[in-house]
């Protein structure tokens, strides 16, 4: 299997339980594996299919009852105690265009081993906890194919609507509900009832791996304002068309994308990242000057004040941009979110079991959004990062030490039997 | 048929075959049809199959020999002259996505007008021409779907082979020859022997209507350089990578197209065009930092020191972006010709037939690429132009004059009679 690319996971170096999970992380990266070290398996694909289908055999193997939701999230439930609420544990397996094996799929391959324990520790001794658990798999978490990002949490915590998504296309008019039905992944309701929930993720960042620390305790999102904007000009010849005559949408486009990274240059050292991923361009011929360019664009801070100027400053710029390349500049969608916490109470359980485990530990905030950022605006959630070698994230060379993803799955099984036992009750 | 956008030919103010010209071209004008006024008709669609198996059959009814070449050239023969060589006069059929009426359509038809009135005049008075005559309608002058442009004439000119362009690829991976087979027109053999050529187009700029001009005759084309550019980065996530670890394809690609601007703008008044069309962004997604944005950029110019000099700009403009965006800049194609003189010969023969019909002229350079830019390689050429209202191309907006296009067609009429009576041959 290896590539050379990033190193494979080694599970001749480990034992017992936690050989068997790097053992099942090598085989869930080979779903939707890329020439160049990586994954592609974007929510709904064939490959994303497949996966589902092999974690439903994992989890039933270890006596979970599987499903689907209305919208797709899959479930792996495991009911000791009738009728009470659960606590999920999980991520997403979606991921991005050839990208890592560990964004999401981490997450997801060590809730399912936490479950797998903590199932055995129980059906061993005995034990009745107070919440049921319910190993989770987030559908389109990325939001390629079909957007927004984090679509499956979205409806599950009430901020889309089933119906909504479903009707929702790809760009070659596939809706979700066919893509769901084409890979055998559309189910029924709206999952379990959930008490309190829990997520591990890479940190997608450098911070971490500099300061040399292990267990990485989100207590808070970045604020970040996403916008769609379309720069409309009109199409003209290329050749023969003077300049001055010119509305070329893509000029415009291009002065916003480059507007956006002066806007990040002018703040402090990296108090507000921005960035253009996605740009259209209409005809998209060679020899057209384009009429109409479609772009998505992000400002991110961790200081609502700073976003707030970073903002001003864009706007500014939009209405120079307009000017100087004779186009009109509107905004056709926005999704924007504040700074919010992570509650303190599991904050602070996740700092105490990663101390108990004698790890390096810190507080870190989160500049990706992730499924946990909509589950704790409806329970109390914890949020736990391990390193990322280099930063390196949305790429084939993302990494992440075998040793590191293993601490991470022991303080996220310490974290889910505390949440399932009650540990996180008013008392 | 009238949808407000430009106005609708009026075969009542005209008689004769000036009337059945314009009802020509209104039933033209209905292939492809957009609802913007306009039309889109790309090289091998449906459309274009359509519109040449209806330009097939005006040309049979006038007792033309109708077929294609090997790549999809459409010819209509008169050979009054068994075993002589023919003038060619034509242009083409396919248009850009949301194209104008004008483009190619005006110039093919006007030619098999040309022709036919040229066929009555010589069957009435048996004239036997030294030449003979063929109307053509070049495959892929435009180059969206297929590229590069003016395809069907670099085949016929001995600048590609027919085994190249047969399997060249869309964006889907249909190949020409598929293309062609799909809508009948893949035929046999390299068309009929040329001895001279002539073409009528719109002008696609504004001069000759600001100037008052009914007829330009083109004495050359500007020189022009076309690139095609890959810029590379490094994938990463848009919200937690911070500004300083990126290498953001798009970012790059962007401050190219604004420098492209910035090169033209640096010129005086119009010396120098430069433009960017077709931009393609990978992986495309909202979240990914991209790693590869491919895009064409041209330059053009009159003056080919003035082009030189652009040129200069752009590659030290290119070394700076890479520094800048931390990208690579890599040219993986290029297509440049110099500043041609279409034969003089030819160009007088044109202003005095104009003199004569009374009509203004004056001579114009072209800054589009045009299948005559090909056949004055190989043939003496004519290239007339008829004013475009606004200057306005390449939009559904495109728009010329009933006056004017018959007044184009009147003098085609005469240039090709001139040339199939060897009025250009060496004395």
């Amino acid at each position: 299997m290896s590539n050379g690319a990033v190193p494979e996971p080694d599970p001749t170096k480990f034992t017992g339980g936690d050989a068997v999970f790097l053992q099942d992380f090598a085989v869930l990266s080979a779903f939707g594996a890329t020439p160049g070290g990586g994954v592609e398996r974007q929510a709904g694909s064939p490959a994303d299919g497949k996966q589902r289908a092999w974690l439903a055999g994992i989890l039933r193997g270890k006596g979970f009852d599987v499903s689907f939701d209305q919208v797709g999230n899959q479930f792996g439930l495991l009911e000791l105690n009738p009728g009470a609420p659960y606590v999920l544990v999980g991520s997403h397996l979606d991921s991005q265009p050839t990208a890592g094996r560990y964004d999401g799929a981490y997450g997801v391959l060590a809730a399912a081993h936490a479950a797998f324990r903590l199932a055995e520790e129980w059906r061993a001794d005995g034990t009745i906890p107070p919440y049921n658990l319910a190993v989770v798999n987030w559908f389109n978490e990325e939001g390629v194919r079909f957007k927004p990002s984090m679509m499956g949490s979205s409806v599950y915590t009430g901020k889309m609507t089933p119906e909504q998504v479903l009707a929702i296309t790809d760009p070659k008019g596939i809706t979700v509900r066919e893509a769901l039905e084409a890979t055998g992944a559309l189910g029924q309701g709206a999952g379990p009832k959930a008490a309190y929930a829990a997520e591990i993720h890479i940190q997608q960042g450098r911070s971490m791996e500099r300061d040399g620390i292990t267990i990485g305790v989100v207590d808070s999102n970045w604020a970040a304002n996403k916008y769609q904007f379309e720069v409309r000009g009109e199409q003209a010849h290329t050749g023969s068309t003077v300049i001055a005559d010119r509305c070329d949408a893509l000029l415009g486009a291009s002065m916003l994308v480059v507007a956006a990274r002066e806007i990040a240059d002018h703040f402090p050292d990296g108090a507000v990242h921005t960035s253009v991923g996605q740009l259209d361009v209409y005809p998209n011929s060679p020899v057209v000057v384009p009429s109409l360019v479609t772009l998505l664009l992000d400002l991110r801070s961790a200081d609502e004040k700073l976003l707030e100027e970073a903002d001003r400053m864009l706007h500014d710029r939009i209405d120079q941009i307009e000017q100087a390349a004779r186009v009109e500049i509107r905004k056709t969608g926005s999704h924007c979110w504040p700074v919010t916490p992570y509650q303190p109470e599991g904050v602070a359980l996740a700092e105490k079991i990663a101390a108990n485990r004698g790890l390096t530990y810190t507080r870190v905030k989160t500049l990706a959004g992730h499924d946990s950022t909509n589950l704790k605006d409806l329970v109390p959630t914890v949020m736990l990062f391990v390193p990322s070698v280099e930063g390196i994230s949305h790429n084939e060379h993302e990494y992440t030490t075998d040793e590191d993803i293993l601490s991470g799955l022991h303080v996220l099984t310490d974290v889910v039997r505390s949440l399932c036992l009650g540990e996180l009750d008013p008392r």
